[in-house]
């Protein structure tokens, strides 16, 4: 079922809230810096603190303002709703960029309507940039971003997290098929990636091992600004797994081409 | 010859100048559709209108204010002062960042006085953040900052820019003997790296095949936040090459042993 104009209203006016919400739990810990001596399990480690207090304070949010509406997060059990709306919660997606102090994480925020994710939202707290997509459009901090036409892999510009994500031979293998070919590589870009795909600025991201958190608010994003963003067989991406997103449509289709022969050694 | 308090003060006064204007000029080229031209021949080695603005503006602000100090920068040919002052620029450390959209991307300025870089400044004008060290100390944003402590690489947090920096099998084999054993390893750093090293979120940075540019202005960054930063084998790091920074003095000598089989093989 897809949203009415009221809703796509109301839920996004509702996805800047949680957004605003998981920043203020987030961003008292990020860059605190700490001797190694204070962590492990028993002390304190920021990241598990902000992300578990981020998810908290949008999870009492939207128990209050829709508590017929189910919850799929990361740090804590799923809630199935009464009604079909599902929101999609990754509170620090790039966890590793939160530790080291790198300004790429971001809070990641789904709104799925019991068929896709129609609204998202990734918000980093710490530049003040709030990407949104909709039915409507994409935008950053209210200003509308689109993709950039690059067809050719020869010509584009490619990001990934890490290469640890390609966990087996054949996804690494597709990974490098593609990666090989690129004008430029460029390691380490979390969610991030994905929203400077949607400016128009890199034009391929590949990844794997994804869940669903980690990329529900990324689809509308993407879709809104103009790209195309399916698992490496061409399948739905909102169920997460092996990634394949492009600014341009056509590229897109050609690197599925591409990623054909490494699809079968997918788990 | 180190520097006259009168002159650190007035050095880094002065160093902040050509921050600002370097930012001033390369920050309407971020984030816009650039002309990306490749001057390399070997790889794929982008120069912006950026990088040559922003390098021109500080070179024109040096020959008005310093006509005797030197210029060693990565766009211009370098100019032998009449003063033994040399200031060393990169106007945009991390191209590929500057792209691709990621702010993690700076400007480079160092001050040598003949012996060694004593002044260093990274500025990051997207995210308004400005790393300085000086004789006096390191600050970000005028706020002191300092390494910690991490002797066990057990226990680090370890940055590389990218792979393709480790351009022959013994760099590449030393910085697997470091990155294997780290607690954690993210690429993609840059600059960046360096100075979240002196604020104490990163224990180890290690590259290779950088330019005297790309290191000068990180040294008085790295040692005044109490970190160590040389080459792989021990050796003064401003001349650029094969890299290793730590934020504890124990850990890099401890470090410097571990490479120590790859020495060998490096140009």
């Amino acid at each position: 079922m897809s949203l009415t104009p009221e809703q796509i209203d109301q839920f996004t006016a509702f996805a800047h809230q949680l957004a605003r919400v998981a920043g203020e739990a987030a961003m008292p810990h990020f860059r605190v810096p700490l001797a190694v001596v204070d962590k492990g399990k028993a002390g304190y480690d920021p990241v598990t603190v902000a992300d578990q207090g981020a998810e908290r304070a949008m999870r009492e949010l939207i128990a209050t303002r829709y508590p017929g509406h189910g919850v799929l997060g990361e740090e804590e059990a799923s809630v199935t709703g009464s009604e079909p709306y599902t929101w999609v919660l990754d509170p620090i997606d790039g966890t590793r960029a939160f530790i080291t102090g790198l300004p790429l994480w971001g809070t990641l925020i789904a709104l799925n309507d019991g068929a896709r994710p129609r609204i998202g939202v990734m918000n980093q707290p710490f530049t003040g940039e709030r990407y949104l997509g909709t039915p409507n459009g994409a935008w950053l901090n209210g200003v509308p971003i689109a993709t950039r036409p690059c067809a050719d892999l020869a010509q584009a510009r490619v990001m990934a997290t890490s290469l640890e994500i390609f966990t087996t031979p054949a996804l690494r293998a597709g990974f490098e098929a593609i990666a090989g070919e690129a004008q430029l590589l460029r390691m380490g870009g979390d969610c991030y990636a994905y929203c400077l795909l949607a400016q128009g600025l890199v034009d391929v991201v590949i990844e794997a091992s994804l869940m669903p958190y980690d990329v529900q608010a990324l689809i509308p994003i993407v879709e809104a600004a103009g790209g195309r963003m399916t698992t490496w067989d061409g399948g739905d991406a909102q169920h997460g797994g092996a990634i394949l997103a492009c600014g341009d449509p056509a590229l897109h289709a050609r690197l599925l081409e591409r990623l054909r022969p490494y699809v079968d050694g997918q788990p």
